[in-house]
């Protein structure tokens, strides 16, 4: 199953709405609201009171509509199945990012780039990378979807960078999740574009607590979330172009973690919430830094992975300075 | 202002009701919905009506009543001018967690317990300490309250901790907050206790992306938040006691940066929404770590900060061991 997002004017603003492939025609959207309500209007519910059920059961946001479980999942296989082209999304759509996550937490996963950087950045490597996935957590509320500007903070910079990534989705929230169970919580894979400002991020990080205002101000996701079943087993080929330049190639089979390793790590000891992101870390040589470039203001970034699609983003301009804290003065001599 | 959380049974389950102390009248606790519903009524709303615009403008959760803005603002300062004692909280509630975060960020403010620690873990203090407020993002769903039992997660071994913080109640969302203007988008403060379990945190941390699973686990917030214009200026006495006896005490006079500076930094580039938790990082001396003992299975955890209370929690028992992921073999050498 392929799930998406679509975007369209309304009244009240935009509205987003839900939409899946239908199962063997390739390209056809199916609205999963609209199929819901009909399926209550078929069970007795009344026009006004049925809209009401589907809104609730489908709302516009993929994370808040996973929160009703196996129900929203039915509604999901079961627009899949509706080929009767009475339910079609409406035209005129733009796809947003598929996922509006719960929570979003990014590992680091492929040997080749968490070594690179490591050469690249003269510090070790820690065995801890081999022993247990290493993450942080980001900003859920900064996300962005395909099209979009990416919005180039105020405090970075040189040293704007792309990373090439999986994305993810946790269809059922979960804690202690064991690895053989995992794949039932995953409802599929996107694209993810961990943007980075390297002059920052390299700075914090020397306070040990990980990156953050480097990383914080922005992700892209999509454009859509393919269920594992529609993937190719044992890989997928990713790919980055900068103006339609390839700048990074790779390939998923050489993560250190397996996607089920990484959701029942990422449950340990906490909640994992339906509607979560897990990224999967850049792909060996996935990232300007590795290459020893960057992109510019107003570059196109694509990223495009195998069985999924392509994500570009257009880098935006840099703002005006903004308000940045003024050094102290250190007390104490350790 | 005190704003709290008080919980109820009710035939769907424990029911949480925001409430907030009547101005003048300490400890008469007013129902901040019960006050709306009541003000709906007398502006010609059907009691049907009243109550469910009441619950819309006053749900349990009070991340997403300041979602509503200021006509959530305004409810909470019409039930605090409330003395009427007619819409007093029902008998037989219980303190639980006053806010359930929408996100959560904790900083390192006091210099004592930054340069304490990189003392005890033979590592130095970096300059960038000094330079920006550092600090991580946790997991907004790991949240306790008061006499709540802290979940002992299966990974940690030995070294489990207390960490003493205020925590920041963010009243009105924004980004690129400046300074100047960042009281107005603070509700007020609380006590957090960020439960620390020291092995994992320390082995972690050599990956680099800073605390993850050492820290996600738990998080104790309460037993009330109470507004800027109610506490001290210059400093609030804070300690620590276990099982009745006192290990901890300093002071938030002692912080490196300022609330102001914390909440600016926090929406630096990147949304900080309403309902969001920042913690002002360990007071110093403010844990176990510090002192080189820690408490055990079992044991009763204190935290008193001046104005605020008294936030207890007892730590939970270990369970067994759950699923740890096997170690990878290297296969690049840097």
């Amino acid at each position: 199953m392929k799930i998406a997002r679509l975007r369209y004017p309304s009244p009240d603003g935009p509205e987003v709405r839900i939409v899946v492939e239908a199962l063997g025609h390739p390209g056809r959207w199916v609205d999963v609201r609209t199929t819901a309500r009909r399926a209550f209007e078929r069970r007795g519910a009344t026009a006004g009171a049925a809209l009401q059920l589907a809104c609730t059961l489908v709302p516009g946001s993929l994370s808040r509509a996973l929160e009703n479980g196996e129900a929203f999942l039915e509604a999901l296989a079961q627009a899949a199945a509706d080929t009767s082209g009475e339910t079609l999304a409406a035209e005129g759509g733009q796809f947003v990012a598929p996922i509006d996550p719960s929570l979003y937490r990014d590992f680091l996963s492929f040997e080749v780039h968490f070594t690179n950087a490591a050469r690249l950045n003269n510090h070790g490597v820690s065995p801890v990378l081999y022993e247990i996935p290493i993450g942080y957590m980001g900003n859920a509320l900064s996300f962005i979807g395909p099209d979009e500007e990416v919005p180039w903070p105020f405090y970075a910079q040189e040293r704007m960078d792309y990373e090439l990534e999986l994305g993810i989705v946790i269809a059922r929230g979960g804690r202690d999740i064991q690895p053989e169970r995992a794949r039932e919580h995953i409802l599929g894979l996107t694209i993810l574009n961990d943007f980075s400002a390297r002059d920052i991020q390299l700075r914090e990080m020397q306070g040990r607590l990980g990156p953050s205002k480097g990383k914080h101000f922005c992700n892209a996701v999509g454009p859509v979330i393919v269920t594992l079943d529609e993937l190719p087993a044992g890989g997928l080929q990713m790919s980055a172009r900068v103006n339609g330049e390839v700048w990074s190639s790779g390939n998923s089979g050489s993560m250190l973690w397996s996607l089920e390793e990484l959701v029942a790590w990422a449950s340990a000891g906490e909640p994992l919430p339906a509607g979560a992101l897990l990224g999967s870390g850049t792909v060996g040589f996935g990232c300007g830094m590795e290459l020893q470039k960057y992109p510019q203001p107003g570059d196109l970034i694509e990223l495009e992975v195998e069985g999924i699609g392509v994500l570009r983003n257009r880098l935006g301009q840099r703002p005006a300075q903004g308000w940045l804290p003024s050094p102290k003065t250190p007390t104490i001599q350790v």
